[in-house]
């Protein structure tokens, strides 16, 4: 009988506890706190010795503390021999430096995993990555998880009549696709273009909209100028509403100023990111990906077989 | 003939400049900036194929988003084909947490070690490392420059009568021993005692002080607690006057208050970390490392043979 434990860092320590309040448990003990000068000082007050440790902690903003406080804590777990170090992150930072776009450019999310590795991380778990092309940057297992079915159930307890899912870029095609199947709808995509140089952007929009009730859905809303955007050019060409959602509420900049003055009836996102005090909108629903992940857990620890909920 | 490009991230701008203008060559062209979401972007705006590249950041305040810049530079410039990338870190961050003192503690110094390998630094030259013993963390060359000569040629323009060079504590012992070699002064020792539990420390000074004009040295002065309490101390116990010096001024929380409250006459320090803005104070003079950085990467470079400098 292995023993599994849930220690939770600073980014999201709500979510952590119903995570483990799912899987029927409470979180771990320990302090993470700073010294005078900034340094991150960690405190774990329970022996975790020979368990299965799930770490929870997303690297959203302050994302470098974040990650520092993710790796000083494996360092620790790894040290006070836990048998293995579990790393949830729902949302995974530095996502979008995925390749080299151009010249000399790092890519971030590749040293991200190669750090989660070198500190001792035995597995992530995460939900949404921005390129599933991440899931290659790691050698030890990786568990991706998807936010489009907690999307979908919410959307479908609206009963909405003539229905059109729409991609903001030709990026999120596929996962338009996906919300499309299972709501039974079908898909839109906004096709940018920039008709000259040094000239505005052009929306036009592929698929017919006249008249539907539109859900733009993307996985980052990070600025919310893409989607306000979309979601203005939607209502422009004949759209009845536009909703919009996503897994990861980035919303930093004048994100919120640019939801609240939009046509975006109503924002849908997860907690895989708190909102803190200042971004909070009367536009936004908040859903919780704490099921999920802990179903995820449950299953890779007890039953060691996990395949019907990832991709 | 191998081309030396040196550039600078965020940390220490103005040393690094000086370290360039040393060598006789200017800083490589890079912008180091956040997106909107904190996410650190960094574009090298020019060509560095085949160069040894020498990258300057101390580890301080806000020292994970100082790492992780670091961190991310290198994988920049390993993408581009380095020849070699060589880590100037004049303070290292992380460096008090370099052993398990207490049960499931972590050991962070390591980890940053590991960490700067992983993202493909090829050598690292420090300055006064809070332990030696640091360098046994790395399997790459580190170079481990020496604070005291500075600190030491200072002291010895003022022609001081009765001088005694004072650690104010064990473990500081052998950098006091060094400085007071140099200038020819004999040593003392502030030997804290706690008498009983829940009782205040007890300053013992071992050494003779009685009229002498005094140098603490410490590595690190933080929130000049010790130093500031040794200092009064020294006075009280019959030493005419009390200079101190440190390699890396950390200077958080209250030291800049309890150093101008304090009985240290002068606080010499060097710009292994910069004083900002909201930390000066008319009792420091700053010392400049870069002669000696600048020595240490010429030699390193040209001469590769270096063994002069370093211990
Ligand atoms: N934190 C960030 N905020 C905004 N843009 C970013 C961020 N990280 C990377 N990018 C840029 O986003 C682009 C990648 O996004 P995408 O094309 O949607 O995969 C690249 O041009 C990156 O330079
Ligand atoms: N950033 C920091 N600020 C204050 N104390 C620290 C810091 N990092 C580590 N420490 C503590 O300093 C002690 C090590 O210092 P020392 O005994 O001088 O090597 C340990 O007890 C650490 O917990």
């Amino acid at each position: 009988d292995r023993s599994l434990k849930v220690f939770s860092l600073n980014s999201n320590r709500q979510l952590a506890e119903d995570i483990a309040s799912h899987i029927g448990t409470t979180l771990g003990e320990c302090t993470v706190s700073a010294f005078s000068d900034g340094e991150i000082q960690i405190n774990i007050e329970e022996s975790i010795r020979g368990c299965d440790v799930y770490v929870v902690q997303s690297t959203c903003a302050p994302v470098n503390t974040h990650i520092m406080e993710l790796l000083i804590m494996i360092d620790a777990l790894k040290r006070a021999s836990a048998r293995s170090i579990n790393i949830v992150m729902p949302y995974y930072g530095y996502a979008r430096q995925d390749r080299k776009a151009r010249s000399r450019e790092p890519i971030a999310a590749k040293l991200v995993a190669d750090l989660l590795e070198t500190a001792g991380a035995s597995r992530v778990i995460t939900l949404d990555l921005h390129a599933p092309q991440i899931q290659g940057f790691f050698n030890v297992p990786i568990d991706h998880l998807q936010g489009v079915p907690i999307l979908s159930n919410y959307f479908e307890t609206k009963s909405f009549e003539d229905l059109v899912i729409v991609s903001p870029d030709h990026g999120g095609v596929t996962r338009a696709r996906k919300m499309a199947d299972r709501l039974k709808a079908p898909i839109g995509i906004i096709d940018k273009r920039r008709p000259r140089p040094n000239v505005a952007e052009v929306m036009n929009i592929v698929g017919n909209i006249e008249g539907k009730t539109a859900i733009l859905i993307d996985d980052i809303i990070d600025t919310a100028g893409t989607i306000t955007l979309a979601a203005n050019a939607l209502i422009e060409n004949g759209a009845k509403e536009v909703y919009a959602c996503c897994t990861h509420p980035v919303l930093s900049g004048p994100a919120i100023e640019r939801i609240d003055n939009s046509k975006i009836k109503e924002l849908i996102i997860t907690n895989s990111i708190p909102l803190p005090e200042d971004k909070q909108s009367e536009k936004i629903t908040e859903l919780s990906v704490a099921p999920l992940i802990g179903e995820a857990i449950i299953r890779i620890h007890e039953l060691q077989s996990v395949s019907i909920l990832f991709d």
